[in-house]
């Protein structure tokens, strides 16, 4: 979009929003509603899922005024392309009165919200991206993220320091990885003729079943970030793909939030897409499409060199092992700004400060530092914790495939992702959301969410001390 | 668009279309429109302009059933995808049966709204397009460029036989092209940080003044199409930006249809663009985006390749004198399919032999024949006309402005198009929907549609005996 057609685009986008939600608003709505929920009894058990989805849409719908709505996605359109130009120049101050605004438009919204659900301001936001989820349950799941993991990032670099490892110092261009994650991700089954793959600054997935875009961003001087970043938005893909097609743009027939989500896009990125298994698949491919050769490009190589660890600035570009330091920070200081201990204009500052107590470095530029993400100016607040709980059901996932399927992996090789779709299609996305984000995790693995797996899996693959 | 994602398209347009025209068709736009109209002499002149055109609005959406309305979209959303078949295939039987469903249905629209507009059929489809344009206004104009074209095609030929010309052989790379096109449009004005050029199978142009989208294509082997298509399109586009922005998103704020849409297009292409003054301005830019030196990149020679006239199968390459013989034989097709003496099943033989007695030569695939436009597999029956409507109304324009203010075309060899530009707004853009397209080019050239003024235009230009 031409960067002058920001505030026109965010006037569009408003007006269709609000036009859906003045039918969600509207009597005749609230009265079907109401009849639906008094025959509960004789609906089958998909269609009360989507009574109950119904009527999660409605009470947001109804929570929030009209107007505020209208105010909030003028002010976030306008605060990205700001957003833009300040990541340019490196000056927050482009950026600040524009995120001020979208927090305080946030803020108000949040206020309303969190009376219909009966929970705190910032649960509110939370909620909206992970139905039913709650500080009370994430805070000592990270708080056991967030004690145990800089030692282990410590270890892990130390125990690296003595593995040999070849750099890749040519630069391969972008055209060339353009094709390489078109290739990849025929393989892994992305259908073409319904999607697409594109480029933007942030990698995104958009759409619905029957035309899926995805972009990623690529670096001539390190493909394995354009690589990883097609694979996360093909999880994402593959997902919203895979949804009940008898349930297509019914409530019901949606994801089942963006927890389970990331879970889908950081399980293909983070364990199979950062494994031996896939590097022995990938190696020959990319040989083929870079026209390269050479010890660095072997499976064994490019593994050692996807599960690098270092302590590094950006989020997007971080290891599977510091990338959840990179989250819980985002996460501790979005309570603190809805808590109000800490306001905007201190955002660099404290951003830098916690950045180095939790991983010993701290950045220079707002690029490295606040202002690398487009969340926050997007109004996103409450989404970051979905990666990392995006993560830990991943590995919960993938600890219950290992022992129920242990086939899936041993295809990986070969190139055949067949088996490894099915088996998630067959536990998570065929479900839609019928199933509550709880119910769907424990019918999957059999328990609740549970970090220790996380933890554990980390250890292995990383060779941590138990 | 993933090519399998068109009826979902289909479908999502439908319902935005649906939407839109029951708030047109609501009891209380009817009851406002009612009350705006009987108090019309309190309003300011453009107020009046205003309610004329929401009536004209209200028409349209009130005669035609909703119902149809959905068939519609979802019928050429199909048959556009099928036509790409058909052309890549060269088989007119993949398109044919879509494209009787498209007829048919607008047919049957045609059937409503010339009931309510008191017409013919095919009238009502003008219409649409030409707002208050009749077959009887249109029919002596065409007859008179139907007969005296050939022989002037055949004369310019002839003479330009004996002229010499220098071909250009070498292939010029598309990227350089694009860039080309980029510094023409923006040495033209066209603003883009509210705008874009990307590329199509069929050049377009879509948006409001704050986003506008235009597309062109470029081949290798014929840098001048592309230039021209770029220069086509951004005649549309400045119309657009240009229309009084007071009365932004209002009906009056509106264009004037398409043939005024047209002129604009075409005075730009046709009588600025292929003019020895442009070459003059446009030569030493193409010789230095390009890298190219030789006197095949001479103004004279590149004026001379610009305005070659020579027989050929496709309207969107066919040089300015031909281009009309194109048309009419469309818009001839057009009324033979609507009342009833053409059945699709013929078309392509229909086509063949109407081409032929046009302009002497007979179209040896679907390509070169009646699959080349995609108007007719996405229902733009009746749209054809604008096109030499729009040539016309450029040359009337043209004599004008040529007489007003001589010095407009003195620029141009400068590089210098803010004059032009100012009179075209002045003349046209700041009008929006003001006056009927009949009083508009009344106010701006003295005289209502004359085709003797493009016949002259053509002759003088071409060197034909008068």
């Amino acid at each position: 979009m031409p960067l002058g057609s920001s505030e026109i685009r965010g006037a569009q986008l408003s007006l269709l929003d609000l036009e859906c939600s003045s039918i969600l608003r509207s009597k005749s709505t609230a009265v079907q509603l109401d009849r639906v929920e008094s025959t509960v009894s004789g609906l089958t058990d998909w269609q009360q899922a989507n009574a109950r989805e119904m009527r999660r849409m409605w009470v947001y719908a109804n929570a929030v005024p009209k107007r505020l709505l209208n105010s909030l996605h003028r002010a976030v359109t306008k605060a990205e392309v700001q957003w833009r130009k300040a990541v340019e120049e490196n000056n927050f101050r482009i950026l600040r009165p524009h995120l001020e605004k979208v927090v305080e438009l946030v803020r108000e919204k949040a206020g309303h919200l969190s009376k219909k659900l009966d929970c705190s301001p910032y649960d509110s936001l939370l909620d909206e991206y992970d139905p039913g989820r709650r500080t009370c349950e994430i805070d000592p799941v990270f708080r056991a993220l967030r004690e145990s993991l800089p030692s282990m990032v410590e270890e892990a670099i130390q125990r690296q320091a003595g593995e040999p490892v070849l750099k890749i110092d040519s630069a391969i261009p972008v055209v060339r990885q353009r094709e390489l994650g078109r290739a990849v991700m025929k393989q892994l089954g992305f259908p073409f003729d319904k999607g697409r793959l594109d480029e933007s600054l942030h990698p995104f997935t958009e759409g619905t079943a029957e035309d899926i875009r995805i972009t990623s961003r690529f670096s001539e001087n390190d493909f394995l970030s354009g690589l990883m970043g097609v694979l996360h938005e093909t999880g994402h893909a593959m997902y919203d793909f895979g949804l009940p097609s008898e349930w297509f743009l019914q409530p019901v027939g949606r994801d089942r939030g963006m927890t389970i989500h990331e879970s889908q896009a950081l399980l293909l990125e983070m364990m199979i897409g950062r494994s031996r298994d896939f590097f022995e698949y990938a190696a020959p491919r990319i040989a083929e499409v870079f026209k390269v050769t050479g010890p660095e490009w072997d499976p064994d190589n490019l593994f050692r060199l996807a599960t690098r660890v270092r302590r590094s600035f950006i989020r997007m570009e971080a290891d599977e092992l510091t990338y959840s330091l990179h989250v819980l920070l985002r996460y501790e200081m979005e309570k603190e700004i809805f808590n109000g201990t800490l306001c905007i204009k201190d955002l660099p500052e404290a951003w830098n400060e916690n950045f180095r107590q939790a991983m010993g470095i701290c950045p220079e530029t707002l690029k490295q530092g606040c202002l690398q993400d487009s969340h926050w100016p997007q109004g996103y607040f409450g989404y970051f914790s979905t990666y990392v709980l995006g993560a830990i059901i991943a590995s919960q996932l993938f600890r219950v495939m290992n022992r129920e399927q242990p086939e899936v992996l041993i295809q990986i090789p070969q190139g055949n992702f067949e088996p490894l779709f099915m088996w998630l299609n067959h536990k998570v996305y065929r479900w839609g959301a019928k199933l509550s984000t709880q119910d769907l995790v424990q019918q999957a693995t059999g328990e609740g969410l549970n970090g220790d797996h996380y933890l554990s899996y980390l250890k292995e693959k990383y060779h941590c001390s138990p």
